[in-house]
């Protein structure tokens, strides 16, 4: 049986990376930056990406995010309080995104067109393992990593974190009440993906937004 | 393929049920009350654990743990300072403990046996999907959330909320900064499994413990 299953497995990745190389052309000819951020629940992607969202507006960029949530809308109504165009995909049970349901949740989205955008943000599914092996087309995944939740998470889930090109710490605002420590985090960081790019940040006091949001205009411009 | 895989799925469960169908009448037979406990990464189910494997045994209970990881025996050395017998248990990218993990690891794990035991407790891996669907032949599942990672959890991971007989809010040393509304997260988890008994600790501080404990002197008196 475990013989059929990883056939099947490699059978739906296959289609997947197939799909999600076509959003990828697809996104880059419409010159938007797609990021897809995953993290366990909790982390505060939400509330992150509300901020980021708002703040990339007020610059005069066009930003919008699609939400993966087994159930409820919470996270995208939660998200449109930024003003950005917001959509929710609920999984119903699926521990990630795919390619398949992000291809579907960009029909029919009324008054977004992927050229008139900038930024696309994908808030995958909280979750340390499913999403990491299913590619959405983006160009940059961001693995978020709060300081409440310990800092040997990247070691305890290295398939999640050496897969993304970015690490956000959350809610550094509660880092002193948590306990945390800083420096053990980036090096279990940096021992799962050597180099990778870490930005510290408190969606709530606004602490370390700056660095990111300049990364985001710089990665954009990249394109 | 979703049909093939709907098939494979099913029997896979079945399996499973059949197998804890079995680790439950030995667990029983022997008179060892046995936990599983499930919550995001970084709920803090280890250190909940940790220190309420301490407290059962300085009230002279025999206990001991297995601990589900993808990678690292991290959890294990941390439960194993409580005195306690500790045995990691590493998935290699699966996403929860199943039956055949807990029976193998039942097997010559040296100065233990399951007479010997009054309780047993299952720390699955961290992830708020994957383990509701796996009987692990357990009396009572746990499910842990903590005050940093918001109380609309119940509903988005309903399947694993649902599925429990407990909830156990942990972190509550950190609700003030965190802008904990336990309002609604004791409406949110009953909305979810009306009734569901919910005790609301902090290991750090030992608030709630005491509840906790007797709990599962009850329980195990109970069997």
């Amino acid at each position: 049986m475990t013989t059929r299953i990883v056939e099947l497995r490699r059978g739906i990745l296959k289609k997947n990376d197939e799909l999600a190389a076509e959003l990828r052309a697809r996104f880059n000819s419409a010159g938007v930056l797609v990021l897809n951020l995953v993290s366990s629940p909790g982390t505060g992607k939400t509330e992150f990406l509300e901020r980021t969202l708002r703040e990339l507006r007020a610059r005069g960029a066009q930003a919008a995010a699609l939400v993966g949530d087994l159930e409820t809308d919470n996270d995208a109504r939660r998200l449109a309080a930024s003003g950005a165009p917001v959509r929710q995909i609920n999984t119903h049970g699926i521990c990630h995104l795919d390619a398949e349901m992000i291809s579907k949740h960009l029909e029919g989205w009324e008054g977004v067109s992927l050229d008139g955008l900038n930024y696309l943000f994908i808030e995958n599914v909280g979750n340390l393992v499913c999403p990491s092996s299913y590619d959405l087309g983006e160009r940059i995944r961001v693995a978020l990593l709060s300081v409440t939740e310990g800092e040997d998470k990247p070691l305890k889930y290295p398939g999640l974190f050496n897969s993304a090109d970015a690490a956000v710490i959350t809610k550094i605002d509660l880092a002193e009440p948590c306990g945390f420590d800083r420096e053990l985090a980036l090096r279990n960081l940096n021992e799962i993906r050597p180099g990778i790019r870490i930005f510290e940040t408190s969606a709530k006091t606004g602490a370390g937004m700056e660095p990111w949001l300049n990364y985001l205009v710089e990665q954009a411009h990249a394109s």
